[in-house]
């Protein structure tokens, strides 16, 4: 692969020292993140859509070895002929890989395998970060970077993962106790945000680091909006429940009705009702809903239903972006240590944070956009079809792996990220 | 149902008489396309996106019988108790409906039976019409040319559907013989055709029939675009077959690459190589594959991929429409017989006729979108989600149904629809 | 293939004009039974078990074609170069052919071009049967007799997936409504059939017409036993299903219990309650259950399970044969016209007619059993795993068609023959 | 649950000492065959058939718990409250339990929790048999040694599940190194076993342990037959492969030939040619294939294609017991410690160890057969449906779990025990 005169979606400029203390910060965030699980829990894969820990933690070390290591590290020999075969997820330019539906049938390598293969790949990232230059270098350290945002991915993957995991056990284990301290809630504010029409600039302006699918920066042209100030809380989508919401048809899409009644849908994911009262399962264990909380764990297709049985719509992404533009990135992340959403953010605005938050934008690409060179090209281009873009992150995305042009995306019967909903008008 | 004050998506006006008469036209244009089929031929559904050709007569007549009779004509009963049932394609808020992947398994109402249905609501029809005034009923009026478009609809997909039964059969037998006149092919142009960045409006304006997905006209900035005079030929498509288009994963999105393995996609549909050349099932039967014609049968996945060959990509249907709006409807339509895409339209720009186009827009809601109030607004807007808009209507597209602003949606693999590619940069 | 010396299972002789007399009654029998048909039925599989009528008529034709005139008649040439193809059922050793969940995917040849394929068979037939001699030709006189064979075990397949088809359609169309006559019905004995131990022979002694599966005649060692005088009534079942017989896991065997519940069994195929009484799908379309009826259209699941519940058991095949060998082959087939179980046999000692008996029986070789040479080794042998023996033929049976040593076979969970129970001790 | 005047099927009689003794070794030897496995091998279910080695380990215990403590130890209280959910296997009569196909969704409880379970367990059962007096428990003593026999099933299931499991890993993992000492084998005799005509006795005579399936004993009569003294070896079957056995329909059983189409068999299970020579995946690792070794892993399918091609027969269950009744068991057992098929057994008469050998006889109750009252009455008799039986035991089956007229029973396609062929004529 010949590095391109200018990579577009790359713009991080760090120094050395920064980039290395960096990547320890993101690397002992995964391990720290994986210590409550037992052996057992690394292993199983839940669902064709989840991948078990251990492939999480071998997965993203790969992803240095192989974009980093291998190109960059003059003498460095793969730590396993299979590896790559093993935790190559979906480069298809880069060789054959396992088939991902049967990464939970792997009992080997061992856990304790995959440690000292991160040990050894950090140890051979530090040699390497140690001969990098940001003059000659500027593609590795770039590379870098983009590695370290891809582990931040798994972290979050990682937890949902196992979240579902321990959702499956009908003794309904918990990841971590829950908390002592009790969260302070902030009051919300009913006062819609409105936003006049005019042409916009979105999309990532190369300013920081940001992912290919941000790009390019461009105008575009919004008729005049407005947003609700939070996210949807349980206690609102309780009374969309109670009103039939789960029987009446007109409410859905074609495609989100005939779930229902396939998978039986008559709430959020890991919701269960006991003596008729709804409890849902967290990392914290099974907990009462609460409702003054955000909802989380719907679908598109749920959000876009709540929406419709309110009288209103979901946001386009970029309405959601125009609206956050200005924002600071504050709110309930990982870093708060929660790992629930809590509604606890910025009363007047609060966009950032809680939960993903489903807009009824297709995932496309933006006009102009050409993705990264090479294979890593692969990483969010090619996924460009039949999903929909969710905003601002959750409570447990690090905080710092968000901006306010960040598109994630998932199909629209997805229900097991913390996905939740804001309305728009 | 209550008749709201303003049906912003029905716009049609026209006097009795024309309406009369141009209900006799659609509804005999249906019987004459079913008229070379044997009885054998009207009864089964190759596959559940298909229809069999007596449920589409019958669905076409309901419509009529449900929307119109029903709510207009003073003591109308139902031709039979259980067609509303058996003929009631998905409108959740009329009742339940026969389930669609079964609509092949039913013998009974013959074709006999079904045609005398036909016989009645036409009848009775022309006993509603005689009645109707102009300012006394204007929701009637629009609602019988809704039924008339609907009905239009379903002859391009009795003719579809039919093809792909015929298909299917390993003695490939024709709908009709080929005509015997060779067909003229102007020389195409290949002088792209410019557009400069600004604002535009899109969407119906309301100065004719349109359905509600086309609504509202609103604004919308593009930038600077180009489209290919033509759609791509069967010459340029064998062209990336030949260069192994199909085997090389890095043309494809993730979910068209797999489809494209699990589904062993080696050319579009209806191809077959015999002998080192090939062939493609045509409404006349199998055929030679001429290199001068639009290549059609392809899904969005494979119009993507060729795209992406190509270094072009397609066009978004915002473009596309901007570029067809001050152009006539003309081109090769259902009413020039030939039932195969010709390539034989304006030479210099050719948006209409032949292959329907597929653009890189998801199907979703214009801003400020409504649905048509009661049951008709499950005409459309329950499908806005997974599927992409396709522009420009097909060369079994009767041509007083197309228009610029009209938006069709198929799924990304769907490809037996006649579906086709033109280029954008 | 050349005729072996001795063809044990096809022992008919008969001279030529019995042959000619009785291959005109057979194939116009067919013809009969599919006279209260519209072409629509003709075309139409409802299941994967099913096959059209279209099919049932051409492919015993094919089976003359195949089997008699392509080795029989010099210059014979096929009617259609497809039909081979189309129309073997599953003969690997003669050729490829059409998938069979397919079959109700053609539409061509209509059944119009099957009654002229029919009729050229015919001609073509009684040419050869004309030049036949006896001495000399031996083998092909056994082999038309195994086709006329062939062809009743069809009649009753047309009429049995006619009825599938007839009952998945929600206006329930009659094949031919009810005849005026009542069915006069004896008392029924409660008088057990009691039979000493003892070593029995069993199978075709060669005496008649024969499959090769009920060869070689053979000794077997039975213990003592007692069966019941008739089959099981729908009065009797319709107790079990009283008694929860459905929601008791500890009366069905493992793989039954889990049909029940995947497929939500609570009675006999075609029963339906409607405002709490039973009714059934039948030939003359939706009659209520009568109680002194055989219960038909159960499932071996369903009779072991009942057999269960009645603290009885089900015979053997061997058990069955040594209790019938005696008797005439009397009782109600299809040449009654009834084509209803009716209970109405001999009242002392029924075994034939009505419905098919599930035994305990697996479908496996007898001990020696040969298959018959070349292609036609594969009629039955080739089917002896994971089915279970039936025995003594059914309302739709043609009574020449039956005899003690006739056996039948399904696989457990098959349900749409008209399958019956009879008890053991 | 009453317990019976007489228990037929269990016939076990021992003194307290003996039991307990034998208790403990029968639970260690479970322990210890588990001490190679990786906590990580413990959790997965490598397919639907097969159960996490965890999932074993409490089954067996929870049946002693469930039926021993239960009902035999005043005062004893579950370990915990859920695990008769999670480890009933299909005893509907016992209560709920988990699907079988998510056995490995099970992160908790872990390895450790399951070992404790075991040891909880072992400590009442202790206390139980102190207490047990021959005379006035005789039915849970026999209880008792039922548990022991079934858990000799289970460490015989755990091993072929180990296997399935680790032959998936590309990185083919052994379970055990390969013992070093070179096996002896004999030299087999080519000289049939040759058995007249006349009535035998078969089914256990309740001398010894047996399980219900196995009674009552009977007489039946067999034709004279003859047996190969020695299971079929893998150059035997190369012989099979190497002439396109998988390639010629003719061979095959209709359902068999769907499964090597639909599953592309080429060889056994567990085999895969490298550079133009078979290897086969072992509980040691990958082998080569011996040609002198007894084939394995083979699915009745093949069993009796090879038969047919061998111009052969596979015996009937009863033939098998008639030869093998007089005989010994002796042969290549688990205890040999070898965990291959050897073929070094008796060499004029190799019936028992090395594979279990597909019968030609479905899986059917005998004449006269009760199962066991209450809940243990589900153990066998509810799996008489639709399976063919085994006999003889394997390399991996305990030796003192093995006799005569033991009758083991798969499906059809069932390859992934330690199965084999012996031919008969």
């Amino acid at each position: 692969m010949n590095a391109p005169a200018v990579v577009p979606a790359l713009q991080a400029r760090m120094d050395d020292s920064n980039l290395s203390s960096r990547y320890d910060d993101v690397r002992n965030t995964t391990t720290r993140l994986a210590r409550p699980l037992a052996i057992e829990d690394y292993v199983i894969q839940s669902s064709p859509d989840c991948s078990p820990a251990k492939w999480h933690l071998a997965h993203t070390t790969w992803f240095f070895e192989n974009f980093l290591l291998g190109p960059g590290l003059p003498g460095y020999r793969p730590f396993h002929p299979q590896y790559g075969f093993l935790f190559n997820s979906y480069y298809e330019t880069v060789g054959t890989f396992f088939p991902r539906p049967l990464r939970g049938m792997l009992s080997r390598p061992t856990v304790e395998d995959v440690y000292r293969y991160r040990a050894h790949v950090d140890e051979h990232m530090h040699q390497l970060m140690e001969r990098l230059d940001a003059d000659r270098d500027p593609q590795l350290i770039e590379r870098i970077t983009l590695g370290l945002h891809h582990e931040q991915q798994h972290q979050e993957l990682l937890l949902t993962d196992i979240k579902n995991l321990l959702a499956l056990n009908p003794m309904r284990p918990a990841y971590l106790p829950l908390p002592d301290a009790l969260e302070i809630q902030a009051t919300p504010s009913s006062q819609w945000l409105e936003f006049p029409a005019g042409m916009v600039g979105v999309g990532a302006r190369g300013e920081g680091f940001c992912f290919d699918n941000e790009t390019p920066h461009h105008r575009t042209f919004l008729e005049a909006f407005a947003l609700a100030p939070q996210p949807v809380t349980n206690g609102q989508y309780l009374e969309f429940i109670d009103a039939g919401g789960y029987d009446e048809a007109s409410l859905w899409l074609s495609d989100g009705w005939r779930r229902v009644r396939e998978s039986n849908w008559r709430a959020p994911l890991y919701w269960e009702q006991i003596d008729g009262r709804w409890w849902h399962m967290t990392l914290h264990g099974l907990l009462p809903v609460d409702p003054d909380r955000p909802v989380c764990h719907v679908s598109y297709f749920e959000a876009d239903a709540f929406a419709r049985w309110s009288g209103k719509r979901l946001p386009t992404e970029l309405e959601w972006e125009a609206a956050a533009a200005a924002l600071p990135v504050e709110g309930n992340f990982l870093d708060s240590g929660s790992m629930q959403p809590s509604g606890s953010g910025n009363a007047s605005r609060q966009m950032f944070g809680d939960v993903w938050e489903w807009t009824s934008s297709a995932y496309l690409p933006y006009p102009g956009y050409r993705p990264l060179p090479g294979s890593l090209g692969e990483y969010n281009g090619k996924f460009m079809v039949s999903q929909m873009v969710l905003r601002g992150g959750s409570c447990i995305t690090p905080r710092s792996h968000m901006r306010a042009t960040y598109r994630n995306f998932f199909y629209p019967p997805d229900r097991w990220q913390f996905m939740g909903i804001r309305l728009a008008r």
